[in-house]
């Protein structure tokens, strides 16, 4: 397959080369040559054709921390207090839920993704069995990692997130996800350790999204949070930490010396006002997440993007701080080094797998067209998303999507009426 | 013209009424009915028919600050310190702008904001002439004030703006743009001060944008910006000031004494790392603008609609601060105040203006639908309006345009090629 006539493409290479009048060439679902139009059309001239006329080809952007079945709480209640928020509103709804919808709530996340242009994604929740099957079906690419935290939820325990690694394919990686230090006692969390000691798993956890968490963990452990996961030996190059809204110096530190991972959230760290992260001393080891969409409320990446660009200058009064490039890196190669799927994604490169999505710039708000990364970061939308190929397949072309659509969107909504008619 | 089967009506009137199953009857450039789809679909059935199913109708969204021809400078440089990005790149470029350049940059505008819903906005920029034939040719409703800064730009002044009072119409309304307390000279607010009071002339000021300029305003006049306005009379129900981050709590009791409007734009302050504005205690006089494109980089009046409702949320660690309700009035009844409309445009009303924008819900990201408030303010993009009606005439339709969008593309790339060349 060949995708020609591209205006630009952005590859987040190592070099982070921006090739005018592109081409790429996949075979099955690797990248097998990337370069001038000219050349490429010459040398797979007898190749299927995609046409990239006006297009801008990114890498699959990466979506690395989300619950993506709570599209199905999207818009049920927002700017309350949090506890307000969570116990009155969001918890009572989700106690309703059943395996089934689970299962349509993460399907109808990985078509809103797929609209967007998210390739792989990173998701937690109970019952991760039905996270697998909606990403099967979806033909997306992902990390699930099943929920732990028995205490919570019984059948979210240890045991059987362990069971779940076995689920592991060649598209779709498992995760061990212990919710968070306050929500998972230190036993499970020793567990974990253990076990992705053991089989190399990535440990996803939620760590000091909020300063009453970081009280309550001082007050229990003598320690910030991630003081605490890095004194029980789960700090790692392995563990990608979501939020890490509150942390110290010394913090930031412990991480990058144990090359361990931060999922930044920053819509829904502004939506429930949790606090704005020091992304600025973090750099780096910093991918992008839209946490679930009931806190957000979508799963649009480019406006996470935006978000981290805009946040830490304002914040810092400084408007040099996260440069569009750097912004950019965070939802694509540094998304997939949290994944630990560097070697495979993140950068449109030959022997890289075929995670390629278009961008139309044939629009208004795109014109005139200095340079496409500022572009990418400063003016576009997820709707400019155009065409979307995950492992050399099209699961998006002309906004047009392979998955029923329609029929899940139908399915969804009465999943709605009757979630009401259940908690109430 | 009936448009019938609206899934919801977001009126906006003073109840704030949303209306399920809804139709409005429009005739010539008035709304005549609002109301339930059953009984407008019976009493007017031999209307032209637009159909709105699976639409929402919300009145259409204005644009309180921007200078639309910055559109010629859009993502030409970002992510540098203020006034290396103003000193070193834009004003070099701006430089080089010749009169048609501004006709084609500010009608790309008008088409972009058509493309997002935006039906009337609020310019102020040198040549008003070449921004008021774009907006007769794009069909938008428009406050246009002419620049007043003789000393930057020698025609910018007070006496050609006074001359251009005279191309106010019905849909266009003129203003004065006096730049700022620091571009513009005392005697220059005076006069503008005058013009204003025998003419109802709307001001329209940058005003406490940065703290850089509250300190030149201090050094110079002995108070703070705004304070300085109120003390030559230039603080009245008439004057429209732009960003208004860096104001104190007596600067705000004057702005609501005097009953003057605050035009907030989020996403420039945050990306020029200006400030945050204390949005929370302005509240009710607070519309919403983009500011130019370049530092922004769109005209997406959804991207500040968010912003604002996040912002101000995470600035003062409260979640329940500007609540989805008030970020979505600033944007349209607000608006209409801080531009003295109030009266023709800003809501869904019998009698009003018919400036009516049909947003398609019909999406992964828009469903499940539980409150059609909180979805435009927190889930939609601009990209999601279908359809754009202004002053009973459709400009927008299932995303196509009224203009010849490629053609205005078009022609914008090639003036950017032109002012590369100019400007090297």
């Amino acid at each position: 397959m060949l995708i020609k006539n591209l205006r630009y493409i952005v590859t987040m290479d190592s070099q982070r080369r921006v090739i005018r009048d592109g081409a790429i060439f996949i075979e099955g679902n690797r990248i097998l040559d990337v370069g001038r139009n000219g050349g490429l059309s010459r040398k797979y001239s007898r190749e299927e054709i995609i046409d990239g006329s006006g297009m801008v080809a990114i890498p699959g952007l990466i979506q690395a921390h989300t619950h993506s079945p709570m599209t199905l709480m999207r818009g049920y209640a927002d700017d309350l207090p949090l506890m307000d928020w969570l116990q009155k509103k969001i918890w009572p709804l989700e106690a309703k839920l059943k395996p089934n919808d689970i299962y349509y709530g993460s399907l109808l996340a990985n078509l809103e993704m797929i609209s967007f242009g998210v390739t792989t994604f990173s998701d937690m929740y109970p019952h991760p069995e039905e996270i697998l099957k909606a990403v099967r079906k979806s033909g997306l690419r992902a990390v699930i990692s099943p929920a732990i935290f028995e205490e919570v939820d019984k059948n979210s325990n240890v045991k059987n997130a362990k069971k779940f690694l076995r689920n592991e394919s060649d598209k779709i990686k498992i995760a061990l996800g212990p919710h968070s230090p306050y929500a998972c006692t230190k036993e499970e969390l020793l567990e974990v350790r253990d076990i992705s000691e053991e089989t190399g798993a990535i440990v996803h956890i939620h760590a000091s999204e909020t300063q009453e968490e970081v009280r309550q963990i001082k007050e229990k452990y003598g320690m910030r949070p991630i003081e605490f996961l890095d004194s029980i030996g789960l700090l790692t190059e392995r563990t990608l930490l979501a939020h890490s809204v509150w942390v110290s110096d010394k913090e930031i530190n412990l991480i990058h010396k144990r090359g361990a991972k931060v999922a930044h959230c920053p819509i829904s760290n502004t939506k429930l006002a949790s606090g704005i992260a020091p992304i600025e001393k973090l750099k780096g080891v910093v991918s992008l997440g839209s946490d679930g969409p009931s806190s957000n409320n979508n799963l649009d990446i480019f406006e996470e993007i935006k978000a981290v660009a805009l946040l830490h200058k304002v914040h810092n009064l400084n408007p040099t701080l996260i440069s569009a490039q750097q912004a950019l890196e965070m939802a694509t190669i540094n998304g997939a080094r949290a994944l630990g799927l560097e070697e495979e994604i993140g950068s449109i490169e030959t022997g890289k797998r075929a995670d390629v999505v278009l961008v139309d710039f044939r629009k208004p708000h795109l014109t005139p067209l200095y340079n496409p990364v500022s572009h990418l970061v400063y003016a576009c939308n997820g709707e400019d998303v155009d065409t979307v190929v995950v492992d050399g397949k099209i699961l998006m072309r002309h906004r047009k999507f392979s998955l029923d659509s329609k029929g899940i969107m139908k399915k969804v909504e009465r999943i709605k009426e009757d979630l009401l008619r259940r908690v109430n």
